[in-house]
């Protein structure tokens, strides 16, 4: 429809950057589409997000990052389902002043990031986006047969859990974005670690299996604790309370809240955590916390399901209750 | 990162138009994932492409049209490699002016291409594209276990196949431009027939079960005959030789000819043919065409495999011979 650019064709860029990706599955990226299946006695799972420059990424964001990213924020979704990644296919849409240099860190960081989850790239698309960069993602994963931990299943009693540190991916977008005065008083190394955490999503991989054998529901956070606590108890009538003293924080969150009282709502409201939240049977509890710390990851326990329909409640540090609009935050 | 638009939230949309269209294993788009298998005794198979505004389709093109091809060049990829469809998922990336109208009508077509191809909804994604729409599917197949056909393994000697009409893609795009001066010397006739195959893809998917008994090598002509040949024939010292009086050329197409002979450059190099490219051993011809036929799909010879390296070699009307650069048109 217009005149190619006068740069590599898609296929050379192809053939350069990326079929050196290529897993078994993916045919050197030489064929027209790729080949996978299962393992026996295995199901496959499947899951699609996209990042987009300036919506869920920086522009500016390191190159090797927003892959790292783009490919870690799919693996989240597999590790909440208990899905251990087969392989990925990526739609990359290049914004009109791409360059070699910046698709050439991109491809390093993609394939460090494959290579360190164990998840090969099995093909893909290449296209120019009329707009802003956008790096879309399809990871397949598999769990033995009929295991995948859904959604919407928790039970009322049923103990919540999290992953990791929370409010760490908000906070390290509003240092990146330098507008409020409490950024400039964290010292460098909460600074860093809070950017880190915005920029690299480190999906729990090794919780999959700790989740398919204690977890009754499971998602991964990536818009908001508040927010998806609330979507994995919609309908049937349960709600959620959660003790905000006992949330998991890092220490550059607790810097930041010593500095910024209020930012405890981004921390409960904020996007890009890409930790685990699950519902997890009260004589589980014990078990699945033990099994994930002997796997590396924390797991807390932070409150309980409810038979309140209402949206979940948090009772604050300062004892007083409050309930967030599910949705609070959208990357849409 | 930025305030929520003042729309329906990306949930809201994807119940109210998009859960409609899941099929048994997008669990209702629900949960975060969505679970697939192969019947026994079969591979996936996976393909990516996404279509662009302004790139792959004209951005006022009918939305039901847009969501029409964008699932219609995924399983022509599918198609080609003799896979059946499964499933699909969609990566939906809208321009900030998106209107709810335009996302009806764009469910709307999807939901009828899904039924009409039996490849249903598994999960997908919706962000804001900062740019351009995006519309990017994963379509997953399946074939019996080995049975895909590969796009690299033509052989000297085996025919050169091509299914449906070429050209009339690349010429449907040039009357909807309305540059040319041709274009309105045609009837109403052959402009409806030559955009409704611009923006209609038809995946040949009877075709499959076809190419799987007798192709050694296919492909979708996606990018242009010419190019595309070279493609199929890259590396291992093969060429081809086609014959262009023979190609078979839509009425609309003949119309154009007359109209502008120079335009069989453009029937040969355009793009969005969308017809299955294939290599076929002789012995295998005759029946490959007669059960296309048979399955309502005319498939035609149109030149050989030979043992000459270079690009295609297309011996014109007038009895010259002309070769075309591979990769003269890219959608990239």
């Amino acid at each position: 429809m217009s005149a190619p650019a006068p740069r590599a064709s898609e296929e050379a860029l192809i053939a350069r950057y990326f079929a050196p990706l290529a897993g078994p599955g993916g045919l050197a990226l030489a064929d027209d589409a790729a080949q996978l299946s299962p393992s026996p006695g295995h199901d496959l799972v499947l899951t699609a997000d996209a990042i987009v420059a300036g919506v869920h990424y920086l522009a500016d964001d390191p190159p090797a990052s927003i892959a790292r990213k783009a490919l870690g924020v799919n693996l989240s979704d597999l590790a909440a389902k208990g899905a251990t990644p087969r392989g990925f296919l990526l739609t990359l849409a290049l914004q009109d002043d791409w360059t070699e240099a910046w698709l050439a860190e991109f491809a390093r960081g993609l394939g460090q990031a494959s290579t360190a989850l164990g998840c090969p790239l099995l093909g893909g698309d290449t296209v120019r986006a009329a707009g802003a960069t956008l790096v879309g993602v399809t990871a397949l994963g598999e769990v033995p047969a009929g295991g995948m931990v859904p959604r919407m299943a928790a039970q009322v009693g049923d103990r919540i859990c999290v992953s990791g540190t929370i409010g760490d991916g908000a906070l390290g977008l509003r240092v990146l974005q330098g507008v409020d005065t409490w950024t400039a008083r964290l010292n460098e190394e909460a600074r860093a670690h809070l950017i880190d955490r915005y920029r690299h999503p480190r999906p729990r991989l090794a919780l999959a299996p700790i989740l398919r054998r204690h977890a009754r529901a499971a998602m991964d956070v990536s818009d908001g604790l508040a927010g998806d606590l609330a979507k994995m108890l919609r309908g049937g009538g349960r709600g959620a309370w959660v003790s905000v003293p006992i949330l998991p924080l890092s220490e550059a969150a607790h810097a930041a809240l010593r500095e910024a009282p209020g930012l405890i709502d981004t921390i409960l409201t904020g996007g890009d955590d890409y930790e685990i939240l699950c519902a997890v049977p009260p004589d589980r509890v014990d078990d699945a916390l033990a099994e994930a710390g002997a796997a590396g990851v924390s797991l807390s326990a932070i409150g309980v399901v409810t038979a309140d329909g209402d949206a979940p409640a948090f009772t604050m540090s300062d004892g007083t209750e409050r309930r967030f609009a599910a949705g609070s935050f959208s990357h849409f």
